[in-house]
C-alpha cells in the first residue's frame, strides 16, 4: 500500500495546540463551513491561513473547545464530555460555521447557564 | 540483557497527540481490529498510515477517547474515568473494531445520556 | 490571498505553556490593558517581554487561568469550565487589567468560596 | 556544590508523556518492584528497555495512572485526584509490583464500580 | 525598553512537566523555603540542582500538585480546583517549606479525606 500524499494531512495550531487531521474531514461534514473553505484548495500559497515554523496552520482560538467541533467533523457526533462548558463549544460552532450543531448546543448552554456551584446556596 | 528492537516499539500521532506503545499490544488482544491489520506487518513499507516528521504514525482520530481503547488493549480492562464521555470512547471502538467492549460501552452511553447538568432542573 | 506578516501572530509563553494569538485580539477588546500596552509596538526592541528561545514572549503566570482570559479577548465571552476555579481567573483578569469581567469573577469567586467537599460534610 | 551526575536522573517514557525523576526514587521504596529491578544496574547496557531518540526509557503502560505511582515512590503517600478512576491506578500498581499500595486500591475501587452517571437513575 | 535579563527567567522540570518564572517570584514570597535557597544566587554553578538538555532545572517532584504552589509564590493566594486533591498540594508545601499555606492546606485535606465516591452508598 502506498503512503497517503503528505498534502492530505493537515495540522493546526489552535490557540498553541495541535490537532492532527485529514483535509477530506475538514472539507466533506460541513462543506460551507470556514474550515472547509479555508482548505479547499491543494495549493498551499492559496491557503489565507498563516503557518507557524513548523507548517501547521495558525488559527487564533480556543484548542479546548476546538476538540469537540473537529471530533464532530470526524465521526458525525457532537459529544460533549462533563467538564466543558458547552458555551465555549457552542462560540466555536458559531465561529467556523458549523451550523448542524448550533441547536443543540444552543440547548445544552442554556441549562448550563445556572452555576453548577452556585446551586447548592439556592 | 539486549535493547529491544525498535521495530517493535511504534509511535502513533492520533489527532495530534503521541502515545508509545509495543506491536504486540496492538496485535494481540484483538486480533482482527484494526490497528492488528495496520501494524501486523513487520516491513514499514507495508503499512497503511502515513509517517509524521518524527516517524509517528498518523491517526485523523480523538486522542482523548483512544486513550482507553489502547489502555484496554495493554491490560484487558475497560477502564473510564468520571470526566470522560463514554460516548466518545464508543465512537473510537467501533471505528477501530475493538468488539469486546462495545455493549459495555453502549451500556456505559445510555446511562451517560440524561444531561448531569440538566438534571437539578427537572 | 497574501500570507498574513508574521509580525502579526504573537506566541506567549505563560508560566510554560504556549499560546498561539493574533496581535489584534490583545490590543483591540480591552485597549488599556497590560497585554494591550505590552503588544502596541510594531517593533520588538520595544516590546518590554523577553523572549524565550522560540520567540515567544514570557509572562510569569499561571498558564491555566490565562485561558479563559484570552479567550475572552477573542470572543468577548467569559467562559469558565467546571473544574475551573474562578478565583484563579479573577487574580489573573486583575492582573492584566481587564477590568471589564472583574464584577462578574467576584460574583463567581464568592459563590465558590464554600469548598465542594465541605458540603456534604455540614 | 557540584551538579549531580546525570546518571542520577531518568527520564521515562511512559506511553508517550515523559516523566523526569532521580534514580533513587525508583529504587529505594519499594526494592523489590519491577521499576527498581528495572534501573538496580549503573551501567545503561545493563537496563532491559528501550530508549527513545530523546534518551527516556520506554515502558507501554497508560501515563495518567502511572502519576499517582511515581508520586507515591517520591512522598510515601498515595492521593488520587476526584477525576481520576482508581480503579486506573490498581491496574498500575500490579503491573509495577507496588503490592504495599494494592489493598487500599482494592478498597478504592470496589467503592467506585457503581458507575457514578448510573447514580441518579437508580 | 531593554530586554530583562535572561538570568532572571527561570525554566523549572518538575518531574517532566516545564514552569517558566522569574527568579524574584522565586525568592520574594517565601525567602526561607526550598525554592528560594536553590535560586538565591545568581550563579549557575552555585546552584544545587542539575539542569536538563534545554537548561532547566530538575525537580523530583509531582508537577500537578506543584502549580498552585508556584501560583501561590506568584498571586499571595492559594487557589484549588475542584479537580485537584488539597492533600498533595499540602505534600508539596512541607518538602517545599512553604509553611505559611500548610495550616489552611491540612485542613481542606482533613475535609477531602472521606472519599467523594464513598458517601452515596453510607
Amino acid at each position: 500500500m502506498a503512503k497517503l500524499d503528505t498534502n492530505d494531512w493537515i495540522t493546526l495550531n489552535v490557540g498553541g495546540q495541535r490537532f492532527l487531521t485529514c483535509r477530506t474531514t475538514l472539507l466533506l461534514k460541513e462543506p460551507g463551513c470556514m474550515l472547509a473553505r479555508m482548505f479547499a484548495s491543494q495549493e498551499q500559497s492559496m491557503m489565507p491561513s498563516s503557518q507557524d515554523s513548523t507548517g501547521a496552520f495558525c488559527i487564533d482560538r480556543s484548542p479546548k473547545y476546538f476538540e469537540p467541533i473537529l471530533n464532530y467533523l470526524r465521526t458525525g457526533n457532537l459529544i460533549i464530555d462533563p467538564n466543558v462548558n458547552p458555551e465555549g463549544v457552542l462560540e466555536e460552532a458559531k465561529y467556523y460555521g458549523i451550523d448542524s450543531i448550533i441547536p443543540k448546543l444552543e440547548s445544552l448552554a442554556h441549562t448550563h447557564t445556572v452555576p453548577r456551584d452556585a446551586k447548592p446556596l439556592t
